[in-house]
């Protein structure tokens, strides 16, 4: 397992490819595209035998054809012997329906875990998962990374003076103490909810500033001026790094 | 297992109404919709706990989305209690990757079936697949279905006098055998490659009259003057019903 | 699958015998002891073949023991020709070790899930866990159950004018908008926070009364005068009774 | 995985020797033998502890028997922990059960590949399996090699001038497709089918050679003057070799 | 699963026969035989839909012909949607394979029953099988019958007066213990060794008369004057009738 | 996997210290305790990514903690990305109910293997198993030990003239009969029988010295006078390096 390899579906090549300048190691050389018929494709042009293989593929727009390019690619590399195959997924799509908060409702966060699994993954790398739990949908090892420590750097940076750090959902409570005590900042929380199936949620006011990162492509038209985006190519190289060389991950967080 | 109730995704409700038709039941309430970050959501609205359950879900465009829209489909009927779960995919795709005829390239029939299993189905009931050895992907029964019959009887009742069978392709000369046995006329095999990966063949000269079925919805563009569409409805419906009594599906083809 | 059977271990007898008396069957006949040198023997005393068996055990103290009696039962049922095994565990201990919130910790509720199934579990019936996500640590059928329908109950029957639902920990603030919800009640959360693994929290103050259930036996020193105990068994026996007829566990707390 | 091993069965030890003379090493020390009541005994007699071990075993006559052997030395191999088992079935028996195309028949060229995978094997060696669909009934890596370039290059050798290839079945028009392009010779296809179950074919006129190879044993009488057999033995030990190694099999055929 | 269907492989058909002549039903049709290549090839040619079929195969020679067939009639009946199979074995080959006595050795009984578990038996049904841990080998249920009643009988019938029961190997003491009890006679036990792995024994004095059951075939030239053959048929019915109907095996014993 | 780690449990710290003595390695730095809610918490300290870790913990009183606790820290080691988890149990409890000797009994030696195997161990090293068998019910390589080397070493450095190994237990009769061929000395074997299920034997006569291992620790009312212990610290350290670096284990024993 002495050769690092990493692949990239569709999903956010621009981001493998800032990975792997990080790496100092060029992307793997394989096709991944989609036939008339709407059938995705791949076809690995080298040979990845024994390899450590790394697939960077978050599960952006087209959300749904992600997660089969993902599946299909570690398809294609268990069956073209990869040693090792761990699935980098930035962002992790499904990720509310992670329970039955209503009757004969699924669990697909659950359903996609178990098809990365049978599809031949040996290990995730993902970023912030929507409730820690989905870790333990999986019975392969997660390593999970969290975009806070680049956000918190970048408030630090900013000098904000008198700072609240806002909770818009109970759920998400809990992370935003984790942020908060990152920036030595007090907590707020609204009670916010979802009304139905059908995602909506009441109107926020305008904002200042929107920090987001580079785990999922930005489409066209939601580049606006007020938009900042933060990269995690550096934060998911030194995991990578780390992982095929097998020293501590945590590390990174110290 | 009394009881029996079929659902349908968004592939093809058109045929999923006209087989429940033929049932003389109502489809089973569900919700199958995608929200504003295109995950797809599925809520089962009516109890189903110890129910025979046939979800009725060609993989047609959006093939991925169809795709995914089956599993989450059997994952929430299976957390919710149904007796016994049966796929009904009128149209499964992917079927032309059932096999290694380059290096590096995955097996995504396969990979479908695993998910297929994984998400819970107990049981498929499909239609001319594209090779009988996709029925060897699964580990759970499979039933068979061919529109063959149905085209057969429409060519006869035509009333063509000399007719013959051609193959456009190697790989179909078995199918193309069998039709010719039922309509007793000889075949021929045309020699065509696919050339690379893109999918692309040699153009084909104007047809008189194209037979397809209803297997998946006809694209608008598509509905041609010389298109004619068959229906499965009641070969699916007479498939479903021996199936959950238990009576032999084979004899449908007697 | 016609007939229902009820068995306990020695978690809580008291609660399966008062769900039997709700259910009108006497509990299975059998043996769950301990032999001199601490190994658990379970001998199932009456034909169980083809019977949809219900083993209530909820994971009270001695926690370890009471998890290793369950999956020597199911282990027991499986080989004894049981049709259909629910696993009824109305308490699930370790579900605070349901996530990795530190490095190289276990999430130990998925791990149990796994030890249940591979025991050969069909179904789990249980109520009120940790988190929500537990669920999809399982691949078999989960019914959770509330508490909160009993206490919300209790609470209308007092009549207390003035009422504010207080949340201790930012984790419980979605299940504590469920019951201020109930109760038509404003809500509030406090944030506290596990200081290291030792479990301590801060003291709280003098409580007026602690309204809690029978779902765990109460151990001797803490029947106190302000505690008072709700009964989950006529919850529990309304559930088994329909997940035994194949009705909606739903329609429960309609 | 430093040490390579090789250890043959019963089927085709001639094969094996060829193989390892190849390979530079000498076969590995084990016994294969029957009891007098027919119970295969297998006894790996070297420290395999780590190693990288193939065992070669076409499913040559006694054909089950056969394959029992090697399902049996996979399990030796896998409890004398081997790092790292490959199956090499120069001949994969029961390849033409590989679909249902009669009702109630089985799929057993899936059941022995579930068979050798349930025994411990990581990896499957084969070559010029019946159906290339055969890979996807595995879910471990496959590398199936072609005698078709052995052939080829005797073919070429012997300079036939003018030269057709038949294909005595439409089921191999697309492997004979193929062996007519390396030969740059046209193809024809003899349309032939089998009758009933019974095996028998319409008998074939005189044949001035047939070249097969030794994949499996050539038993006694079919020691004919006009059979050639070409050996596969380099071409194994050459994919044996790149596997050990992690180079590519592909390039065999380059 | 209303209907019974019995059928049986060629490992001992007259058993079956009997077996099904005590059930009051016809064994079930199907072409179990081998093809000139000696692939076994398996056809059901009646409706098993729903069914519950038990499959009467002992492991008599040739031994691992028989194991196969029994493998590829399951495979055969999954397919064709039998509601419930039973492995029927009233011969299991294999039991001393059942524990690594010496180093590197495979624990072939347990590869077996991993075999028939994958093949798709849902419960086993055997007899006397040569150490009692082999039923957990299985993790579906296994009801394991005796012959000793049926022995023990034959000999007080007998009415031989002064009996002692004599264990030939140290393996069996307990077994012979179990008889001893049930004839209520004195027990002695030889220490006999294996030699090496050549199943030889040491040479045993000529018999009066040897009592062996019909679970498997005696062969003709074991047909002496001295050998006494009690039928297991109506046990094996006894029980087949038991388990189809879900009442008490065990009361066979009584 | 270069990296050698031993971690230990609660069950048998002093032997796990003696063994790391033998290997010149210090303990693998781990938190492993119960909260005040009996629930056990693991920590791995250190970093153990792609290391080869070995957990003793031998299932000594609290018999079923010892378990749970091998079992949580498995998990918590798998999911830190483990090379491979050995786990070293050198008394492997429960060894008694390894076959169904009484209708609807467990087979808890085979759940427990199976929740081992489940909770992500790769191997196991034990000792001295109350039945060769149970090796059978793992699928993961077992390594078994036996004391009989040191006990046979010790008794014939007392050089006791007239020497009789009497086995006090039919079922051990194997076992003795090895023990006697060590010693050269004749075998006797007592019939003795468990009376019921409560484990009761008929008392036995004064012993002039009872020699035991330190594979469970000795509670203080049984360290008495005539008890020797013997230790298998550095048995088990052999096996351990010898493991790790893929040498053979039986040469321990040669």
């Amino acid at each position: 397992m002495d050769d690092l390899s990493v692949f990239t579906g569709n999903a956010n090549p621009q981001l493998a490819i800032a990975i792997c300048q990080h790496l100092h190691i060029p992307p793997g050389d394989a096709d991944v595209f989609q036939f008339s018929n709407e059938n995705i494709f791949v076809k690995i042009n080298e040979n990845v035998r024994g390899h450590d293989v790394f697939v960077i593929q978050p599960f952006s727009a087209p959300v749904n054809r992600s997660i089969m390019e993902l599946l299909i690619m570690i398809d294609a590399l268990k069956r073209a012997s990869a040693a090792r195959i761990t699935a980098v997924i930035p962002y992790y799509a499904y990720g509310r329906t992670d329970k039955k908060d209503q009757p004969r409702v699924p669990i697909t966060a659950r359903l996609i875990a178990d098809c990365i699994t049978v599809a031949g993954a040996h290990r995730v790398l993902t970023m912030d998962m929507h409730a820690g739990q989905i870790q333990g949908f999986f019975n392969i090892p997660v390593d999970e990374l969290t975009a806070q420590i680049i956000q918190a750097r970048y408030f630090v940076q900013k000098g904000l003076g008198d700072l609240t750090v806002v909770s818009a959902d109970e759920g998400f409570a809990k992370k935003a103490r984790k942020l908060a005590d990152r920036l030595n900042a007090p907590l707020a929380i609204i009670a916010k909810r979802r009304l139905g199936n059908d995602g909506q949620t009441e109107a926020t006011g305008p904002m200042k500033e929107i920090v987001i990162t580079d785990s999922i492509p930005l489409s066209e038209h939601k580049r606006l001026p007020n938009i900042k985006v933060l990269s995690v190519a550096e934060l998911f190289a030194g995991a990578i790094s780390r992982i095929h060389d097998g020293r501590s991950v945590t590390e990174l967080f110290g």
